[in-house]
């Protein structure tokens, strides 16, 4: 699996702080590898400490299946096809905020977001995310 | 309980690689003995990492209770008569891909797959318990 | 309690990768505030993963008892006068590389540091301690 | 960090199960990729079941500090450096059986091997690293 260097994973929590503080909504950010341990993380001021455990967990999901946490949740809703599936894992997070870090084409880790409304983390994981794929090209 | 051997239990991978491997689907097949204990484990180049855990489950799923997993899902569901029941046995898996293995009708084990859709697992699934129930006739 | 900045925080990370580039070390670096709860993290490339739980728990200790990690070791040593204080609090880390953050005499979190050999980690832990004192004056 | 391929994995799993068949020793051995997730797993007919966590911790031990699982104790140990290090990372295995597999001069996961007396699993987790190694020259 590709690598994530500090240095991509640090600007991805600077697009990430740098959106949320657009948007004045203090915010957690976990930026995880590929492999799905931790490589950066950033508790902005005010952010909710309930949120640091939220983020970690988007991350965690959203690099364990490799798309955005808001996707296990079609399988994972009642009448989903995987009932229960967010409780695997150690338990998953499957609303919006986790978001997977692609370079060339290959997922090289994720980024996951929590202290705002679920629209507002979504936001600035996406814009977290998109500083990473921009930098890259 | 009756055993089930190593060379048995790489038979249930081996089948089930190859119909992954035919469906172009990389999956996390888990194999438990009758005694709930892991017999062996193959993750597939390009198999999501947030499956390895799903794969032991369903297969861990169906050891326990001699049944297909999703058979589960019909006693745990939203007003079914076991409510809470996929709490049980410290996190149950109750939808499809774990599957028993029968050696002269006798439940020896059980393989989970995990990795692509639902149904595909399935298909997976069933394509590796066959090929041990094939093996013994 | 006193609260610890996110900047503040990335100053403390910062002299700590500072420190451990010009020793050729790659580490793991966690700060906490007072609270204990995580308030900034980075994994340096080429850091183990095993050290990221060990830089967490350095970080936790000395924060939870407000003096270096390894000052907790006196304690729980064999023949010291807490057996079994390493246990308590989900398992503390009693080996130095853990550091109280003071500022104006006040302590507002700490940082651990692991990855290399422990005088490296704690020589890496009090240069990053220390820029956030020397920043303070 | 360097990918490990199932058809890697399993020439480590075979050259252990032709080494502890040679020496007539049931084992479990369970490989790992570099970023510490299971890739394959086989236990040998007759083999401890207490054994399977321990082959996996070993396994997962060598893996976050690309070393091998004994070389922990030297830390680990009384009077060692790091008291208590073995109860980090929810619990390490210390003693031999765990050895990283390298290829090219990187660590691309690690082998744990578990059921026999130390030395023997360490003989068996020795010829199944080795055997990849040899593969890749």
């Amino acid at each position: 699996m590709s690598s994530l260097s500090l240095q991509e994973a640090e600007q991805v929590l600077a697009a990430g702080v740098a959106q949320a503080t657009e948007m004045s909504v203090p915010v957690n950010i976990a930026v995880l590898d590929a492999g799905v341990n931790l490589k950066a993380f950033a508790r902005m001021d005010g952010a909710l400490l309930g949120s640091i455990d939220i983020a970690m967990g988007k991350a965690r999901t959203s690099a364990l299946f490799q798309m955005n946490s808001e996707d296990l949740f079609e399988f994972s809703k009642p009448g989903g096809s995987s009932f229960g599936l967010e409780n695997t894992n150690g338990g998953l997070v499957v609303f919006a905020g986790g978001r997977p870090l692609v370079v060339d084409g290959e997922v090289v880790g994720a980024v996951g977001v929590s202290g705002g409304a679920v629209a507002q983390d979504d936001a600035i994981a996406q814009a977290a995310a998109t500083a990473l794929t921009a930098a890259a090209v």
